[in-house]
């Protein structure tokens, strides 16, 4: 029995036997052209046969798992279809190189220049430019890629990285895990898995050449473990871990659809938290009621360059028409700190945490927030957008951001724009400092939505980041829970929507106090959303407020976290 | 008329004539030598010369300045005396080498050891050798040194650094201003300015060469400024506001020896700041009536190891015993953030100051903790020592602190040892967190502290040493005071001592706010306690609470400022 560890990117317990899957060899040897027109025609026969097969892909994936799924194949279409590429692709064969050369040399380059950013969604697009190159690789070669759609169902699939076009026949629960040697919590492979529902480990290293073909393994993909060749107690464990997993998988489904209430029938709002406009498809298959965080420094991170105006409206219009005029909560640029964004050339900092970030950032360069407010209005006409403005600490702020808005709803009527002038402007409570004034903030905001990652972080003067100091990092401290209680008491009392979107707003053993707080909003992953929709329906208001008295009475974290555990354990 | 803008050291304002004062030519011709018995001779001659002049010009320093500007110049003398600096000087004579050169080559290597360190501390190291070394020179080659003793009462004295023995015989007053090229706050040339009341302007680089002699100036030490040739409006203007400050002076004056109270009798503690056990004098001369922050970090920023429990045993006990029996709160090991100290090795974090530093590193590193809690305890058998714990976040650290005070208490017993077993363990309030469970922690503290900085700067989540965002680093914004207010009110409810030991302390706009939150102790510079008591007399309680009512209905730190500004301004 061995247990490797990796990054557990999609939940649920798979058990099967290994079947390691490679790529195909696509091995030829390099020749030089002479009839070059020939060659090209060739080459653009390969991709053409390229594209008819991954948009036949798309659509078979379209059917098993989802839209947002299948847009992944079609945007390689849309890569190789760009002039940009396949004329660096098409010179070279012009300079009398063979086609399958040319293919390699322009996609390997692509490839090195995003693997290097650094930047974990660049490196998905090395991803896809592999996946095109072996794809179009293939069909010059004249060979057959690998198809998972034909194995039993009790296959573990091991393999370097999960690609789209592997996966393309593949359906829900089709085959029993998948382990990779690389990707991360959002790469392709990680979302198809979660996508198709198969438990997934990814990114240990040589997972390859450590597993044989047939072994016997035990998927964790909510621990992020694998264990293989199990004893027999420890595969009676995951058998049962397995079954009461898929229990509680169908218990959620019961949810969608449901009203978001407390046992006894308070209604709260149910959004989701998103970083692209495509991940709104996934907020709707999981029936969230709207977006309460839209982080739009990945429409940023992702750019070489600035995004325009026009760039940002087509991102948040889309958002927008997605949700059919539920509400979505905008994030203005929120960069700094650990976020860094080449394409604004931001200076290093000591503290950066204290820094030159967020709105302070924003106010400084009105350049770049004019941009973003701008498209951001636009595309209020086209459903419920809100802005929300973080890293705030006092009344100035969200004066400043109110009266930016409001010049360029004036720029707007002078050039005949429409734009909803009712939209909301709310802040991020996120630092102390806005929690000691939420009732000063409260008479100028539209509606709060609590961070409660980083005013954790600040209150407890600890980075989440700095292993040191985790354990002081705890939103279980009487202190982060007064501060939060008091926001939302702030908010309640001024009549404006109080919400959450930080990690603690999908905490089962949080949710009873949020409760009894009186929080009216709760913004999570989609992949929180039903689970958090039941914890609420749990809960009446008048039992969360009991236990919340309890709690807030209570002198250390480590108190408040037994009481909340203990209360959690009586309930199941 | 020129503006030249330097390290305001020393406050005051002096107008005279610029005399550039030069060390004198120390030139000589490198030689070989062969009777090094006699070069020895010669060397050690010249040593004991060196010495005994030092040594007379420390007693006349004794008299005229005081004994701790004269520890400068005795400290030269241990230096000098320590066999590990002479020891070297004189293996290089054996070898041949020439005294001079000798002396040179062992000072100049001190000297760019210290200088290279980067610690405003150790390179202060460096001009203490480097005086030694032109005062031995001088010794050797049978020159003079410079005397500033004789010169006429309206002479601005321009030079490269202000040396202990160039002013040795120069009276309080004795001379109208002071530049110097190099130095900074804490510099032997700032401590003696100060202490012989001559307005001083450092760290102009460049002056000797930009101001020529008999040239008119104005040093504005409380601005930083020098003007040379003003015209008549600003001379004028200049002896107004020369004249004004020396009559505040006298006024404050006044001060020493009143008790501080407010104008309706309510008694306030005005303890001082100190960072070295020598500042506890300087604390005494200014009438200050108890120590309210030792920052014992210097102890270890400025020892190439970790101090031993004795030497820390000493540092404390000398402390106690000059202030005879008043408070002395003593700040444990506040390192990390921007505090480096190399003889801990601590590593470099992304964001310091939510690092692992102050009782975080402590209660992770007992062995270091323990050295200090020793100490302390010992040292507590010699007068009112009490211990302030930095940086708290949660009630777990302060109940931590008191089992370890307790557990060597108990080694005491079965040493033998004394300490006072009543010793007050209090916290230093600068933490968010901590604001927030004022009450919580003011059940387990003996007293609190307000650490004004730290508490403003991550309330607001704003680095102060970032240019960028100190606009948002600031204690006049509703959320700092709130949050000191409710700190304030806290401890007074438990019946403990709150005290404030950050700038905030010393400044005569917020003064009255904290006589109206009901502060008990103010802690600030030494040469703030005079001025710090003048303000609070100004105030009755009534007065204040009125004005504080005003001030905590506001919106934002500069409508606050505004009043406060105006409440002083019609006192005046």
């Amino acid at each position: 029995m061995e247990t490797l560890t990796g990054v557990g990117a999609s939940a649920g317990i798979g058990i099967g036997r290994v079947m390691i899957v490679e790529e195909p060899t696509l091995e030829y040897v390099s020749h030089t052209v002479t009839d070059t027109e020939a060659e090209k025609a060739r080459f653009q026969a390969a991709v053409d046969a390229y594209i008819e097969k991954t948009q036949a892909e798309a659509e078979a994936m379209k059917e098993t798992v989802g839209e947002k799924e299948a847009e992944i194949l079609t945007g390689h279409i849309l890569m190789i279809s760009d002039p940009g590429m396949t004329g660096q692709m098409t010179a070279a064969i012009d300079g009398g190189t063979c086609a399958e050369d040319a293919l390699s040399q322009v996609c390997d380059m692509f490839a090195s220049i995003f693997e290097g950013s650094g930047d974990e969604l660049l490196m998905q697009r090395a991803t896809d430019v592999r996946d095109i190159k072996t794809g179009i690789l293939a069909k010059l070669l004249n060979k057959r890629e690998v198809d998972l759609s034909k194995l039993p169902a009790d296959t573990v699939v091991v393999t370097h990285d999960l690609t789209p076009s592997m996966t393309a026949g593949v359906k829900p629960g089709g085959i029993a895990g998948v382990i990779t040697e690389v990707g991360g919590m959002t790469s392709h492979s990680a979302i198809l898995a979660r996508a198709m529902e198969i438990p997934a480990i990814l990114s240990i290293p040589g997972v390859c050449s450590k597993l044989a073909d047939g072994t016997q393994v035990i998927v964790n993909g909510t621990l992020g473990s694998v264990i293989a060749e199990p004893d027999e107690a420890t595969l009676t464990q995951a058998e049962e871990a397995r079954h009461a997993f898929i229990v509680q998988q169908g218990e959620l489904k019961k949810f969608i659809g449901c009203a978001t209430v407390t046992a006894d029938g308070v209604h709260k709002e149910l959004f989701a938290n998103i970083g692209k406009p495509d991940d709104a498809n996934q907020a709707n298959d999981k029936d969230a009621e709207g977006i309460g965080l839209f982080r739009t420094e990945f429409l940023f991170m992702d750019s070489p360059t600035v995004p325009t105006e026009d760039q940002q409206f087509d991102a948040y219009k889309k958002t927008a028409l997605i949700m059919k005029g539920k509400p979505v909560i905008i994030r203005t640029l929120d960069i700094g700190g650990d976020k860094d964004v080449p394409c604004l050339g931001m200076e290093k900092e000591d503290n950066p945490f204290m820094g030159f970030r967020a709105i302070r950032y924003c106010l400084a360069r009105e350049d770049v927030y004019r941009t973003q407010l701008r498209a951001l209005l636009r595309a209020s006409a086209f459903g419920d957008i809100r802005i929300m403005v973080p890293l705030v600490t006092c009344v100035d702020e969200i004066r400043q951001v109110k009266a930016l808005v409001k010049r360029y709803m004036e720029e707007f009527d002078r050039e005949g724009v429409e734009y909803n002038p009712d939209i909301q402007v709310g802040v991020m409570m996120e630092t102390p400092a806005a929690a000691l004034v939420a009732d000063l903030l409260a008479a100028e905001a539209d509606f709060f939505s609590i961070g409660t990652n980083d005013l954790t972080g600040y209150t407890m003067a600890a980075d989440r980041g700095n292993d040191r100091v985790r354990y002081l990092y705890n939103t279980y401290n009487p202190a982060v829970l007064r501060s939060i209680r008091n926001i939302i008491e702030c908010g309640n009392a001024a009549g404006i929507m109080v919400g959450m979107c930080g990690e603690a707003a999908a905490d089962p053993l949080l949710i009873p106090l949020w409760i009894a707080f009186g929080l009216g909003e709760f913004s999570v992953s989609a992949t929180s959303v039903l689970a958090t929709r039941k914890e609420i329906f749990g809960w009446t208001v008048e039992d969360a407020k009991e236990l919340a008295d309890r709690v807030m009475a209570m002198s250390t974290a480590s108190e408040v976290y037994e009481a909340l555990q203990a209360a959690h354990d009586a309930r199941i």
